[in-house]
């Protein structure tokens, strides 16, 4: 990592995206796998190869409610000719032990019961007279209050071929066979196989859990009185959503005040929570930029147990808009990854979207096709050009419209500019050799939802 | 609501898809709305129009760390010929009270901090000498470090317009603006706006709660042995994930027994924490269909206070494959909807997709284009040509491939296999006219991811 070769700052280089994104992602790796039970591994990541341990499903049985019978005993059969048969009782699913289907009887069945020894087919309930005798029946009576329907006759009214309405054994999955590989995200119809072939654990890794600081000393907590020069705290909202959004468990921490030896032991604190930090503010050039100040001295080989025996925290520049100004680097005896991300929300926002939700989801484990935000083309919608500082990859809030292919931007370029990232669901890409992109031009655009 | 006017059951009527789901909608109405912190409302919809109180910025303040200036006392300034000024103390974000710049003065100022009086424009810090008498800088001497920076003297090297680098108050959003509109659902963008506009709380309709309950005697809990005729339950599991996936929060009771009394009771205690109760199994038309004669007396004038004092529950056959038999209705005193799946793996999770996962969209308030699933046409790439039963709508396990637009069945037909469901992303859609589907043409495809 190369925080690890340049202890605190490097003024002079300015960093690209990528570069900056390149060393996120090359340093953080996947968390250790746990084995979780099966309803908690729920969008987690397999690291197992999960073999079928019995064919599914595990015995001959069933498709519908009916009668099992010798196919003999059934050739032939009409509504005018039934065949009678003598029911010997009844099959429902659970029932440990079945009844023989000898020649001339017939077994009461349900759906998913055991097909009984001797009997080759099922004959629906409806192609019968349900054992009343009369014409054919479109339902059984309850067993609880017709306990004699799983004895008399039953007249069966068409002929079945063999195996007709029986479910093979192993026809689903057989034992032995891959049920899912290594690497497959768990959504629901993989928990439903997991459960449907006893798994009741599941090795997976964990999700993250990501602790969220904001600091500044002009920040209220939402819902209080604000005074002279202060604003409410919205960073530590916003990252903790959506870092829950990005799949990690998310711990907000809220405001913490610009002083330094405060903020380094509300961090410290919160190591034994974290497998990853995210902070904003405090990360520029000002005299008060605390992050930066209590974060720099990182790397004291001498602090060992302390916030100060990682790898070390580096400030850089970025040449980018919004988020010019990053930190990233390793904290703690554990080496936990931090992000340190600028005070503006909108700075911020983005720059959670671009470094900290790839960090998530490669904590993860996702496979590379799910670790970052999907990027399409579009078209852009807008009534002037786009203007962009050069040397800086521009990223501007828009709203894309995947019917037409088209992306318009909402609201300026402030960074400040809150209000339309709300209303946004895309970014508009310009790259650092773009001053100025025409309306109707192709664009890079990143979807956020 | 039909189930009211039809008590128990429809044997003669085959409904169809839409049908059923229309009578679902027609009947689950948005959940009442409750006030809640700001990140438990995450992925929530919001049901009043919130307005801005206070302007955003609610000051003009700086965009940059610099030194907040009058413009004539820089007018011409250069390297060469720097404009000398009386550093006469910070301004930082947060604090209360500013010194005000007064001709030949300046403050230091830092990103966020109010604009002191008498100033017009804020110079960034890499403009000047820092106050360190020498060449241009590129950041501040921490405070903490060199207190001496707020006074002394600072060469500024360029010349600043009015309002150069400050955010004027309100050029966010203005104090009677609308922020968000009701029926706007809550990601992380918009909690940044609510936070940033001062909102601890908001008022949003609250994630239904949706308890799981799947029935059959013959289900063992997953991790458990087998027996002979048992199979473990993986309903249960599937569709709790399901319902979480589907914004709920999700209660699994697991298996109960195919008997009528236990489920009965086991449903009745759980009423207390449902919002929507889903059972799998016991539908059809067997003699131990346990869900269908526990539900079936539903809607009983003299039980006021208990499970029969719904709607009263319907038991139907639909026109689809899988999933024909469906029951839907309400129970309990406060008529709770409840939706009974068939029991097979697969044909519950399709009937969830297709019924369950609306109703719970529903019952969140959710705009109409998020109730279900997307739905796009896809070019069938198959070996063979599908076929179908006439008068039934099927559903096919499907690989949707959106580059090229196609879609590729997974698996067979056979409502049991699940193994199947776990590779698939789609569902492909065969009309109730339609018994087969030629290789090439463009088919109906449900995206279940």
């Amino acid at each position: 990592m190369s925080s690890a070769t340049t202890p605190s700052s490097s003024h002079g280089h300015l960093w690209s995206v990528d570069e900056h994104l390149e060393d996120i992602l090359s340093t953080v790796h996947p968390l250790d796998p746990i084995e979780l039970q099966l309803l908690d591994a729920q969008g987690c990541v397999l690291v197992e190869d999960v073999t079928v341990p019995v064919s599914l499903p595990p015995f001959d049985n069933s498709s519908m409610d009916g009668y099992a019978v010798r196919v003999a005993d059934v050739a032939g059969a009409s509504e005018e000719f039934p065949a009678v048969l003598t029911v010997i009782g009844d099959v429902a699913a659970g029932q440990s032990e079945q009844p023989t289907v000898r020649p001339g009887q017939a077994a009461r069945i349900m759906t998913g019961a055991p097909l009984p020894p001797g009997a080759e087919a099922v004959v629906p309930v409806e192609w019968t007279d349900g054992g009343l005798g009369a014409g054919p029946v479109s339902t059984m009576t309850a067993h609880s209050a017709a306990p004699e329907g799983a004895s008399g006759e039953v007249r069966v009214h068409r002929a079945a071929q063999e195996r007709a309405h029986v479910r093979a054994r192993g026809s689903d999955v057989k034992a032995g066979d891959r049920a899912l590989s290594a690497g497959t995200v768990l959504g629901p119809p993989q928990i439903s196989l997991l459960a449907a072939i006893g798994r009741g654990t599941v090795r997976v890794r964990p999700r993250p859990r990501v602790v969220v600081v904001s600091t500044g000393s002009e920040l209220v907590q939402p819902g209080e009185p604000l005074a002279q020069g202060q604003i409410y705290d919205s960073n530590s909202f916003a990252l903790t959503a959506a870092a829950r959004d990005a799949g990690a468990i998310a711990y907000r921490v809220g405001a913490v005040a610009d002083d330094a030896e405060t903020l380094r032991s509300t961090i410290e604190d919160q190591l034994i929570r974290a497998d990853l930090v995210v902070t904003t503010g405090g990360v520029s050039v000002g005299a008060y930029d605390v992050v930066k100040e209590a974060l720099s001295a990182i790397g004291d080989p001498d602090d060992e147990d302390g916030i100060g025996a990682g790898g070390g925290v580096e400030f850089r520049k970025l040449a980018m808009q919004p988020g010019k100004p990053q930190g990233f680097g390793s904290i703690g005896p554990d080496h936990t990854p931090l992000l340190a991300l600028p005070g503006n929300p909108v700075s911020s926002y983005v720059s959670f979207e671009l470094f900290v939700r790839p960090a998530i989801r490669s904590l993860m484990g996702l496979p590379a096709g799910q670790v970052h935000r999907p990027q399409v083309r579009a078209k852009l919608t807008a009534d002037k050009a786009l203007t962009s500082p050069a040397g800086r990859r521009q990223f501007l809030r828009g709203a894309h419209d995947p019917a037409t292919g088209t992306v318009t931007p909402v609201g300026g370029a402030g960074s400040h500019l809150v209000a339309a990232l709300a209303h946004a669901d895309a970014l508009i890409v310009v790259p650092e050799a773009t001053t100025s992109v025409e309306p109707g031009t192709q664009v890079d655009v990143v979807l956020l939802s």
